[in-house]
Order: structure tokens, then C-alpha cells, then sequence
């Protein structure tokens, strides 16, 4: 299958109105559509938010008579099923369009190809795979959760050049800047939960709320606290505000009584919990992203355990000395063939922070294992 | 005084000319020349070696005839002494040239001022000032060793993300991939010396001399190595080759018999050099810009000492775990006020890696003491 340059222009647009669901479209993909006849775009739309119009709706609307015999670009198969609204296949049948192009296929088991086959049943000429790559790196989350079973994984860290977090004595503050602490509320408004442990709750009692600064609407991202024996409850600031808060305990913690807060059971082995199991646990209430925000020692565990698909850095051009805390705890690394590698996504200066994203690859022992 | 917009751009095509003389023109600045008609370049040149013709002589010589009423751009003031070669400013009266612009004074003390008022008396008109933040971070070895009398002193580390430098039982190869091995060549190649200590000699055994593979010329630098004791002289390869090498040792060591190679002392106070004393003493061997490729210790002794003026970091997207050894050691920092901060200068993704170029700032503590 070959697309012209003007196709690949009007996907690569129908990707940036997905983008723009970034922060509301959960637990849902974000999804653009972009109409055009004769390379000219007559109508756009994205999904905004669970439960109201997909993309393709708002494109047609806009498009109105314009879309017959028109090409749809859309970022994600068109559904085929009755969900929260009717199925927008249907719709682009409906609107006389002529030609679909998909970014890629929609593994969501009611979709899954009967989208594509609904539309072509009608005469529709359909067509897949044109900037894939790219449909399915904005949907990172949203597949993770539907072909692995478990939302996709982010670990945000904050670090001096020397690799420290904080000082022997635990004083951790202005680390980094501004500009930092900003770009951090982005990335928490685009998870569908912010994941600590008690130990970070005991020792800085986060919110773990998101502020932007810039008036967008978001979704607020669900609070997990991982206290196995439910001992930080004292601690407030993560229950407080209107955003949802879930603490998971080991199934034999001791429950306060008439304990008014969300909580569930999750698998504990010895002292330490069953990550891949918290995280299945996340994928079936509808989390595609988890932004982990803990301490040296679950991000470690979590890295160790090789679920982390992300790593969102920020580095504070400040050094801390060698007797400062470290990054990661936990990582028994004897032989250079155990170390963990990983590959840059991109880097960023955010004021006089640099900010890095990575991720992890394949561990070399792991592999030779 | 006020620059037009076709000066900006003469003179930043001197500053390019000039960096061409990078590896080459040590211990002179690198200086670069523009003559330019009515806009058009009509003579360019660069000072290329020690003893060699400067800039301006190269750019007249091209000019000719056009030199006469034309404008001279200079990334340093003309020399008005006779040192290896006859006097710029002469040249330049001689050529009749109407205007020469200069991005800064030469504070050189045989310069200073008189290169300018040598062509002032010749009826030529003189102004400078233009791209002079440009001309000094040019020749900021040059300069810091004229105005302060001491080199440019940056140091080269390479750490892996989470801050450290090797496993705990000393493994660290592969750290840096081989893009950053080549950067590092061609930051050597610029150096005046390559300054190491006595624990990187006994552990490592380095050649510290430059590869490059590109074919450039270069000057091939000192290598310096710091080893009060001298007890270093069975690693030999840091003396293997055509570079110079330069042991300093403390004024009481003991020179074994029959010592073939070049040694001076240098002050030690305890078991320590008097690191502001070593870089005078480099100075006052016309080194303009030394790299230091030392361990945890001697990189930390600078640090804390105030004497780092660059830091090249190197990072490799690669974790070692909280076991493994750290980037700087002896940086005692108790309280967040007494954290070093730098100011990032450029961040480059060479390869896997990532590189950082920062500068100090004022330490926090060290401004309130």
C-alpha cells in the first residue's frame, strides 16, 4: 500500500487534534478525524471525553454535504459496536465518504477489525498503516492496557547532575526548578493515575494533584498508595480535593474501623507487593497510564521487576555529594552484564533543568539469562 | 558605538575563521580576519600556528589591492610588537585599509591597547566591541590565562544515568558509547594539557593522547600527571608516544636514579597538591586550557577548590545501582545550601548518549560565608 505526501500530511494532522484528548479522553484512546476532498480538509473533530462524540462524529458534522465521496483520515479503526454512542462506521457509511484511512488497527476486542470490514461491506475503500508508528506511540497507554494486560508505566524522577535525590538528612527541596515542576503537571494531567508508596506519603505527604497552569480541562488522574499494612492514613494531603484516591493493602492489613476510603487487596509477597499484579489490578478499572512518583526504593523495585516502560527524568544542574541518597535503591548490579540499559527518547532543557525521557531496554542479563 | 548588520556578519564569519585554529594556534589566541569592499569579502584568514603568520597578514595577502579603503574585521586586536612576526597594526596601515573593527582588546600585556592607537595615529578608523561576549568565549583559555594566570580548567567525567562512574569492584568499560569517545578527541585536541592523577594512572594506565578521525592537525598537548610521590613511573604508556608528559611531584619526593623524563615540583600541603598553585604553574608554561581526566577525588578536590571553570559530562543511558561508585567523592555538602550549582551551557545527544556542558556558579554557602 503506497500513501501520497497529502495523505501523510493529513494524518500527521488527525494525529495532532488526538493529542489534543490527551488529558480527557480516558479511559477511552484519544482519536483525531480529518475529512478532505480533493486535498482540501472539510471537516476535523477529536474524541473529547468518554461518553460524548468520537472524532469521526465531530469531523462529519463539520464536514456536513462535503463529506460525500470524501477521504476520512482517522487515527484509530472506526468503531463497529454500540458503546456510550453508535458506531461511527455506520456514520461514515451514512455520510457517503469514499475513501477511509486508518493510522492502524483498534485491538479493543469489539472493534478489532469489524470496523474496517463494516465500512468496506458498503463499498467503502479502506486502507491501514499510514504513520502507525506514530498512532501507536500516542496511544501508548490505551494499547499497553489492551494487548498487554497493564496500563504503561511511567517513573518520574527528579535528580542532581551527580545523581541524587536528596541529601543524607532526607532535605530534598529545589531540586528542580520551575519550569520542571510545570512540565510535571502535563505529564500527571495525561495519566490515568499518579502511583506512590507509604513510604513517600509518610515522608513528604504529597497531593498528588494536577495544577496546570494554563487553564486546560483534564480528567483528574486516580491517587494509588501502595500501604500494605494501611499505616499512613494519618497523612492526608493524597485524600484531599475532589480527585479519586485508592490505597491497596496486603489482604491480611488490618482495616480501621468504618474506614471511609477506597481501598482493595493486592497480592504481597513477604513485605513487598506484587507489582505486575498492581498493575493488572489498574488495567481492569480502565488505567492506561501510571505515573509512578515514589521514593528510591518502589521506583528500584518497580525497575527491577521490569515494568517500567518509561523514564521521565528531570535533572537538576546541582551536585549533591556522594553521601546524598541515591536514585534507585535496590538494584544488585555485581557485573556490567547486569547493568540496565536504555534508550533516549528525547532531552530538553526546562529552564536550567534538563529534562530526559528513556526507556528501558531489554536487561543484558536478563537476556543472556 | 553601533555595528550594521553586515559587520555582525563579517565579523561572525572571523569568529569561524578564527576557531579554525583551534587544535593548532596554542599558546596564541585564535584569532581570525575579514576584509570586506562594500560588503564583499575581499581577504580571509586565520592564525594557524605559533610562529606562523597571523590572521590579518593571511587576509591582506588575499585582499592585495582591494585591501586599500577597506574594512578590516578582527576577532582580536592587531599586535603592535614584534614577537616571532612583524607587527599586525604596521601591516594593516601599510595595506591602506580605512576602518578596521576588532570584537575585543588583546589584554596581552605587549598589546593592550597599542595595536589600536598604532592605527588611530595612521588615520585609520578603529572601533570594537562587536561580538565580543563571542571573541572571549573563543579564547577564554587564552584569557584566563593572561587575566587571571591560570588556565581554563574544565573537567571530562562520564557517568552513567544514575550518577556513577563504575561498579563497585572498579569495572567500567562501556560506559560511553563511541560517539562521546570521539567527542572527547576533539576537546582534548583543543586542550593544552591533559591533566590526570596518580590513581587514574595506576588504575587505568591511559595514553591520553588524541585520535582524531577526521585527519585535522593538532598540537599534541602536555600530559600532566599529579603524583607527589612519583610512584606512578612503572604506568607507562602515559609517557609512550611524541606528546610531552609532565610529572609533578611534591618538593620532597624522592627522584628515583637516572630520571628520563621532564618533572618539576609543585607545592603539597598534607597529602595534597595546592591545586590553584598547579594551574599557575601550567600557566606559566603558557598553557591556555587544561582537561582534567581524573577519578572521583582528584575531579572533587577542583570542584571543591573552586578551580572548575567547564565540566563535560558524558552520560550513558545506563543504570549501575546505588553499589556502584559515585561521580565526585569529598564533597562534604550537609545542608541544601551548601549544594554546588551549574549553569548548563549545551546538551547534545551524541549516539546513546547524552552530553552535558555546564559551569559552576557561585557556590550558595561560599557567597553567604
Amino acid at each position: 500500500m503506497s500513501f501520497s505526501a497529502a495523505d501523510h500530511a493529513l494524518m500527521a494532522r488527525a494525529l495532532r487534534l488526538a493529542e489534543r484528548g490527551a488529558y480527557t479522553t480516558r479511559p477511552n484512546p484519544m482519536v483525531g478525524c480529518v475529512i478532505a476532498r480533493d486535498g482540501a480538509v472539510v471537516g476535523e473533530g477529536w474524541h473529547q471525553r468518554q461518553g460524548g462524540p468520537h472524532a469521526e462524529v465531530f469531523a462529519l458534522r463539520e464536514a456536513g454535504a462535503a463529506a460525500r465521496g470524501a477521504t476520512a483520515y482517522v487515527t484509530l479503526e472506526p468503531c463497529a459496536h454500540h458503546g456510550s454512542t453508535p458506531p461511527c462506521a455506520d456514520a461514515l457509511v451514512e455520510a457517503g465518504v469514499a475513501r477511509v484511512v486508518a493510522a492502524m488497527r483498534d485491538p479493543f476486542p469489539q472493534v478489532d477489525g469489524a470496523g474496517f470490514e463494516r465500512l468496506r461491506a458498503a463499498g467503502i475503500v479502506v486502507e491501514h498503516g499510514l504513520l502507525e508508528a506514530q498512532a501507536r506511540e500516542l496511544n501508548r497507554g490505551f494499547l499497553s492496557r489492551v494487548e498487554r494486560g497493564r496500563p504503561w508505566l511511567r517513573v518520574k524522577l527528579a535528580m542532581s547532575l551527580d545523581g541524587r535525590t536528596a541529601l543524607a538528612n532526607g532535605e530534598s527541596k529545589w531540586i528542580s526548578g520551575e519550569a520542571s515542576r510545570r512540565d510535571v503537571q502535563r505529564w500527571r494531567a495525561r495519566s490515568g493515575a499518579l502511583l506512590t508508596g507509604a513510604g513517600t506519603v509518610l515522608a513528604d505527604d504529597p497531593h498528588l494533584t494536577v495544577r496546570l497552569d494554563d487553564g486546560s480541562a483534564f480528567v483528574p488522574p486516580l491517587r494509588v498508595v501502595l500501604d500494605a499494612g494501611l499505616a499512613t492514613l494519618a497523612r492526608g494531603h493524597v485524600r484531599e480535593g475532589s480527585a479519586p484516591t485508592l490505597y491497596l493493602h496486603a489482604p491480611d492489613a488490618k482495616l480501621p474501623h468504618g474506614l471511609a476510603i477506597e481501598h482493595a487487596p493486592a497480592p504481597v509477597h513477604g513485605t513487598r507487593f506484587d507489582l505486575d499484579a498492581v498493575l493488572r489490578l489498574l488495567a481492569a478499572r480502565g488505567i492506561n497510564e501510571v505515573q509512578v512518583e515514589a521514593g528510591a526504593t518502589l521506583a528500584g523495585a518497580f525497575l527491577a521487576a521490569g515494568l517500567v516502560d518509561e523514564v521521565l527524568l528531570y535533572i537538576a544542574p546541582v551536585l549533591l555529594g556522594d553521601t546524598a541518597r541515591p536514585l534507585f535503591a535496590g538494584l544488585s548490579i555485581a557485573h556490567m552484564a547486569q547493568r540496565f540499559q536504555l534508550q533516549p527518547v528525547d532531552c530538553t532543557l526546562l529552564g536550567e533543568d534538563l529534562r530526559l525521557r528513556l526507556r528501558p531496554l531489554a536487561r543484558a542479563a536478563a537476556a543472556a539469562a
